[in-house]
């Protein structure tokens, strides 16, 4: 079993690197590649838009890796996610990639382009505190698919997204097919304002519209308003699916913390 | 001339409204008329969506008014703004509507029904320093379509927009049919690595690249990256305008401050 790292967005701290190393060796079930692309720095970004187009695409190609591990978000994998899945390699056919937060816009990507992906922690969650349960728990999934790492209600076809990249896929080439899937967002770090404007936005699709329900997981870090919103965040999902029709399905496990769970994506083409 | 406020988003101060009553006062070339929505409070709100949409919908149907002037951006008129286009009256026609920032939702909402709207600014920036300028260049629009307040190279149909804004609004039933104009942005209190994802989202949507250039206003207040972004508003945005085809037309004259001009939509229905 050969995981590859890559980091199609930020890059990965070496202090991560060298955890999940430690972790490697201790467990014994996997092989780690640290793709060293992980560690470019362009400004914001892990390398340039080559460097990491280009590393995925190696590892997508290559015969003998068997997941694709998306090292962190941050920002910058919708740069190269529609590159990415122009003529998928048939090697990039027998993985699976993990992820979330950014690396959302490769999932949809590559979901839509028939590979089999799953939401899930990334290896710089080991630096959080408690973080090697995440990252334990996302291997457990990535090297024996263990089903306690799935998140619990999980019933029939599900996907997982950050809120504001999926506001940010819709009407891009990257938007998947919606059709009847059990829909978890969470989301982190923003104003309950523009969480309320996101899904204002994304429950408007009509492509949105098509899902089974909407669970939604843990909006954490909420910055402050100048005022209180005067609605919490379920309030605020439970409301905007009232008024466009969508199923609220209650609270997901799943969010930018330890306890994030892991979300495979139906594959289509199955 | 009757200049009504109303406030579809965020409350008016009332110390803002007091200057614009001694403004009204100097210059007696209208009547203004402050609905007194302007001052509710709901959480977030200037009010519950029912009051916004009730004072809006109210001077919409009344035929002394000659303008409706939004009292300030903030966060909140798309909740109201497909119910503000359902069935509008026949006085509604007869008036031009101005406001920028978060009631671009409302401009693209009443634009896309007939009526006449404009970018420009509101009452609300008389409490910037040097904001008499700005509400007096409004006015001047208002009152007399002045053009030394126009955007100084509008040349053709063109509409502006926040960035943030039209992002949220694109596949909403909201959308304005945007072929042919100069579309001018702005965006204000926003990491770059967001300008580039927004950028990413807008360029990518087929109405948007039906227009014919793309003009790029203010980013102000930009918020810090962990790491410097490594490009800046231009370089970003001439970027993604390259990358899905649509002409780049160099900067424009708008954004969030005592500066910004006046950007009439042209009117489909004419």
């Amino acid at each position: 079993m050969r995981i590859a790292l890559v980091a199609p967005s930020c890059p990965l701290k070496r202090e991560a690197s060298d955890r999940l190393e430690a972790i490697a060796a201790a467990r014994g079930d996997f092989e780690l590649l640290v793709n060293p692309q992980c560690f470019l720095a362009d400004g914001h970004f892990a390398g340039p838009d080559e460097a990491r187009l280009g590393a995925l695409r190696e590892v997508m190609g290559d015969p003998s890796i068997d997941a694709v591990w998306f090292a962190r978000g941050g920002y910058g994998s919708n740069r190269i996610a529609e590159a990415a899945v122009i003529d998928v390699p048939a090697a990039a056919q027998n993985k699976l990639y993990m992820g979330y937060s950014d690396a959302g816009f490769l999932l949809a990507g590559l979901h839509k382009a028939g590979l089999d992906v799953a939401w899930g922690p990334m290896p710089q969650d080991v630096l959080r505190a408690g973080g090697e349960l995440a990252v334990n728990r996302a291997l457990d999934w990535l090297v024996r698919r263990d089903p306690d790492t799935l998140e619990p209600a999980l019933d029939g076809p599900a996907m997982a997204f950050n809120l504001t990249v999926l506001s940010n896929l819709l009407g891009t080439s990257l938007e998947p097919d919606f059709t009847g899937v059990d829909l978890l967002i969470e989301d982190l770090s923003e104003q309950l304002y523009r969480i309320d404007r996101s899904m204002f936005h994304v429950t408007a699709s009509a492509a949105i519209q098509s899902v089974r329900r909407i669970r939604l997981g843990r909006v954490l870090d909420v910055l402050p308003n100048d005022t209180d919103f005067g609605a919490d965040e379920a309030d605020i999902v439970e409301q905007w699916c009232n008024r466009s029709g969508i199923a609220f399905g209650g609270r997901a496990d799943i969010g930018h913390d330890v306890l994030n769970r892991v979300v495979p994506f139906e594959r289509k083409n199955r």
